[in-house]
């Protein structure tokens, strides 16, 4: 539903500028330095240390890709082994979007019910027991990771409370719990969190610190809070074909994300902006399908009127609800500009 | 090998600094506009434009993607179906250094012996009329592509010619031939070679143009001159976790680099360069493994002497030689700086 | 649930006894003749050619492999091309009880609802439509495949009608329909069924007659009424480690079953028993789960009553229904004999 | 080159009969009991024990499976890691004849030199110790097991002190031996071999003992004498299609051929028939290509010399020497007969 007219709003998506400027200054200042290939640089050892600490995390592995589905089906695979698959729900994108990267590893995705995408650890702890009281169990893909989103596809924030239980079931079963933070600054600076960056490193044995969608050109930084889990995962990186030759490209924007605290202080503004474009849409009378504490809006447009909508405003398809009615949503972002919501205000005061 | 010291002189690989400036300069103008993703942006259609144009191929299908081992084993894993492997030198990168991605994806290499890094089309020739007239073929492998870089990871060239007759082979047995380009300006722009990039076009089924190592941040540039081969192939990157997010980034470099032939002026640079640096060390009576016309020149060193000149210059290890002797590889790039060159000379004549 | 010991009743499963004795007369009378391997020999050829008479589909290409696990996943895989996957039913045994062979030759399951067992035509549509029209379809599996067991998991038989609405499905998508018929024949010989052979041969793509269910020592003989999709099979079958090297084995029990019609009249035996198991549990009030007109049959027992019975009789553990409740499988089968149901009948009348 | 005329000779292969005498008849006296699947019954475990004594390694695990090829690939994949390979000859039959199936599961098939098909222990550790050595260890496949065939697929025989030699280098390294005993009874009985059963099972860390060459119908037995490398091995065979549903059918195989050393009796028939055979041939002024204390023997035979007796036996081709000789391959079996060899014999005499 893009359109790159001019004059057109955007909020498609929160992948849709370059990167924050301290970060393009970095990479301009440091352009013609020489250094090692593969992440064997002073700036990746740097962004890693500033990771660490940022986590509280002090033997944590830390390893910095380039792209989403990437990294998870990396992770996954790095994770498992061979007779093991991963639990995550329904609409989890590694089970819905990402063209099976993880069953081409040879994993399946063991999918449970969702609620507003996420997973109840009372539904993990019921697969887990029924999976092991069932006398078939051998013949059967055996549950060797959960894996949730933070914020997840829907925008949505998972409670410490209920982090703490997920983590619980999996340290029961001892199985990983593997958090996909690609829009984590999001979750981290969500109105009326209480999960914070060192809870996640407390009640996960990875997790990921989404770059592309907060402030980097691109990149994901991976942290194993449980080092174990990290064996020989340079080499399992390289054969995914995820491994960045230069790899100081990578080391630099997150070290520029983790000074002065920058990664949240953007997040910070997508969500101040997120909540200005709520009330925009209220102020509107707009029927919601889903109001989130993070930088994704969930609206329900009658067709006509997303046909309208979309002639001066770009923003995402979400899913048919029925015949005459369609979910979209409306995403913020660390760049978004506040001229933009009020200029879609005023477009919407005029019935567009 | 490398050493992040003060002082010390560079010359381990062509992927040592970040981009040519004229492309982070215009990754800054551009740096907030907004665009939609994964490709779809004008930028990415502009550089597939242009790479078309510069192949002479107005039919080919472009696919902008980050790195060489990810783009080698994406394409072929695309273009090979599941009982068919891929032809390569003993010494190809598939083969030894890319931590088996190609197997990751199911797929054998089957390796032939090599020359100075190239493939014999007589070799490749006499191992299909082998394995067609193999009683027990359908026990083995089908040879699906022959996969040839160029430059070899020796630094060495195809001659037109012999180019020709690997493709007349592959034509014959209607198997597709993929070139590794991920040097292929050094390539280009070598001294004598008859090989241009309009030829490789013609004389390839799939092949791509190297950034990461020529004047890119990163990015590799897949040119299928036989679409057919293509199908799907977005969906095919995607799920190798090889699909770039903000896919203009990939656009704005590869746009930049076919514009003014930038690609080729900066390529002629490190050949120039690599003239330079040859001349140095015959000064020195310094003994050449190979002399070769790109970018990459390996010599023997006795071991005392690898350690004292280690000291003051990083360059690539390359393999042991005997209990005495090593090779070692020094590489120039677009980037490499003339007086370095100079200081080299300088740092050989006080014996170091 | 099994148990080994004298006097026990054993309903657990249709693959508990060896092969029918006529087959077992062949392997001994042919035991000391010498053929060549790999299916080549003359009673291959003799299996195949009266497998294809009796589907009446002369240009089929048959293959006969070892086991039901092993030919789904080889016939998916040797189907699909790497960015597709397999519509299943939730319930589908290579969805639940195949630990995961789709995935680990790469392929996704696409699960879908299902009705006892079955995948519902406008399911299939519904899905078909949605995926061709989803923005984001080239970032999903794409849907290559339809599978459907008949009879099903749960002992359901689906109607020429529903066969021939999932075909039509199918044909519209150009996507081929896969039948499992790891227990054809009580499929073929249930009451009330209007699905032939020649029909499922008609109205499928690929699809398999199951051997190891219904009087051979093992086999299944899969049916590529379009032959197409059958290329280099022979290859994969080897690539999966699923080529039998003395094929003539596989080949006489095939050749031997689809003599005299010998399979349909075996299967008829297990349908017959089935009805008296029936009746047997009718007579004594027992609740069914699910009532079949094939050879499996589910009841609810409590368990109080389950642990009583299991001490006498041996059966097959379905699924927990409740805190209370179990689901259990009896199973009939070519070899079931009519005193082992009477006695059952006895020991139900005594109370166990 | 096998022909099925009558009258014809045949010495193609060690799988051209159905099973020995014995076995048949012990499949038919309990074709109708009634056994548990999945290799839970009693005659499983009864061929499990009687080959851990044969082994003398009471805490071995066991598991039966049906062909050489499906062995190979799932005792490989589950044993090996995702980044590991797998060491081979290059002329060993996972590297060659198995149509990519180790690469099918992800794994690369690293091949080193061979000497009549063996592997030498100085080449394997050597190549172990540059791995180890070499800076770009993490870009390339981990070697993570050793792969032998004892004997080769060449006929010939490691010695004790070679099998320590390797066991050794395997042990310094810690990664397991892998013997592939396709052929092993015939390994075993050769004349001056000092390699027995016990040996083998104490200088590796798993192997099997093939019963499809060696008077089964069918069936492998894996040894793990390093118990640990079995983990969920159950579910590994499961998913690679491997596992048996009537599993007594294969303990009923190995229990038979372990009850007064059956498997050992018949292979010795085989290694005589072998001597006779190799004496007809010396009679006669053949060629050999290779002479071998086990059950294959390779001769140089002129193509016209060769059409003319292939007129009469068959034989395998095995490869082309030069334009105007082939090599190629008799082999006797169990199941050989003493008045075979001597029609032989008489055909050699009159020149056929």
């Amino acid at each position: 539903m893009t359109k790159e007219r001019r004059q057109m709003l955007h909020f498609d998506s929160d992948y849709m500028e370059g990167a924050h400027p301290r970060i393009l200054k970095k990479l301009m200042e440091t352009n013609m330095e020489q250094t090692s290939g593969y992440g064997t640089d002073t700036y990746t050892l740097e962004a890693k240390q500033r990771i660490r600490q940022a986590c509280n995390c002090p033997e944590a592995e830390v390893y910095l890709l380039v792209g989403g589905t990437q990294t998870n089906s990396t992770v996954i695979d790095g994770v498992l082994t061979n007779y093991e698959g991963v639990l995550a729900a329904q609409t989890g994108h590694i089970s819905v979007h990402e063209a099976g990267a993880v069953e081409h590893s040879g994993h399946k995705v063991l999918t449970l019910p969702q609620k507003q995408g996420k997973l109840d650890a009372r539904e993990v702890r019921s697969y887990l027991q029924r999976f092991y009281q069932d006398e078939n169990q051998e013949h059967m893909v055996y549950p060797g990771m959960v894996y949730i989103s933070h914020p997840t596809e829907y925008g949505t924030l998972y409670t410490k409370a209920e982090l703490e239980e997920l983590y619980q079931v999996c340290q029961e079963y001892q199985i990983p719990l593997f958090l996909d933070g690609a829009r984590l600054g999001y979750g981290l600076m969500a109105e009326g969190t209480d999960v914070t960056l060192e809870e996640i490193a407390a009640l996960t044995d990875v997790f990921y610190i989404g770059g592309t969608k907060v402030g980097a050109l691109f990149g994901e930084a991976v942290v194993f809070t449980n080092p174990k889990l990290a064996k020989h995962f340079f080499t399992i990186v390289k054969q995914h074909g995820a491994l960045f030759a230069k790899g100081r490209i990578l080391g630099i924007q997150f070290a520029e994300l983790f000074t002065d605290d920058l990664y949240l202080r953007i997040s910070r503004h997508a969500i101040d902006m997120a909540g200005q474009l709520i009330r925009v849409f209220e102020r509107h009378d707009f029927q919601f399908y889903l109001k989130t504490p993070t930088n994704q809006q969930f609206l329900i447009l009658e067709k006509k009127q997303m046909k309208q909508l979309a002639e001066k405003v770009s923003f995402g398809f979400w899913e048919e609800l029925d015949d005459d009615h369609t979910v979209v949503r409306f995403a913020t972002s660390w760049a978004t500009r506040e001229e933009d919501i009020r200029e879609l205000d005023r477009l919407l005061d005029t019935k567009f």
